[in-house]
């Protein structure tokens, strides 16, 4: 098993960890997810790893560099289903997870997603608008 | 690992299958599932083989029990992305999988799943209306 499968739910990616991410994997999760993103103009990501107990320095390095580049080509990145220990370990660890969201849940990663593409839709139709207005 | 993640959407449980279930995955999976469509009223549960790529007879036997296990509880089954080498092991197997549904890839199956919950309230309602009218 070198591969995590990526599934596509409308624009929305749906990535489910539930191995140890060694290198390798990590590395071709990466790529596979970017080239899933630009190939299926996903607005969101969500990456549950409710079946995750054991977190390295490594595992949440990756998840930040899925999130980062996620964010520049346009798709909003939510992890959903961190387990306490996990997230203990992590602040233990140094390693916040800036610019990561994260809900609960699956359904309110999904709820999450939902309002955040809606609200970046909202900011560029202001934005627009902002512009059309603004005669200085 | 021994607990494969099991992802509630809605009405819909969720199932990505990365791992060779060996024995007591394989009964922790269908004792979980269960549970779950138990707790969450599921009225679908969709698996994910797209990551499998070697199959066995158990295996076989497996999402077949899940699929009987989920329909005498109300709820159907949809197995997704199985690799076409997957489909000819089944077969030479002599596993046809009987009862269990099957589309190309995620959305495909939701949208299958959809249409046969659909058309299963339908069903419902036609023959609370065909008992309505009948007055032989």
């Amino acid at each position: 098993m070198d591969k995590i499968p990526i599934l596509r739910m409308g624009a929305y990616l749906l990535v489910t960890i539930q191995v140890d991410l060694y290198d390798r994997l990590a590395l071709n999760l990466e790529a596979d997810l970017v080239q899933m993103v630009n190939k299926t103009s996903a607005k969101g990501v969500l990456i549950d790893i409710s079946a995750v107990s054991i977190v390295d320095s490594f595992m949440g390095r990756i998840i930040g560099n899925i999130a980062s580049m996620s964010k520049i080509l346009d798709a909003e990145t939510v992890v959903v289903g961190m387990q306490p220990a996990v997230a203990i370990t992590l602040i233990e660890l140094g390693l916040p997870l800036k610019g990561v969201h994260t809900a609960l849940d699956m359904e309110k990663g999904m709820n999450l997603l939902k309002s955040m593409i809606d609200s970046t839709e909202d900011d560029a139709d202001e934005d627009q608008t902002a512009d059309d207005l603004i005669t200085e």
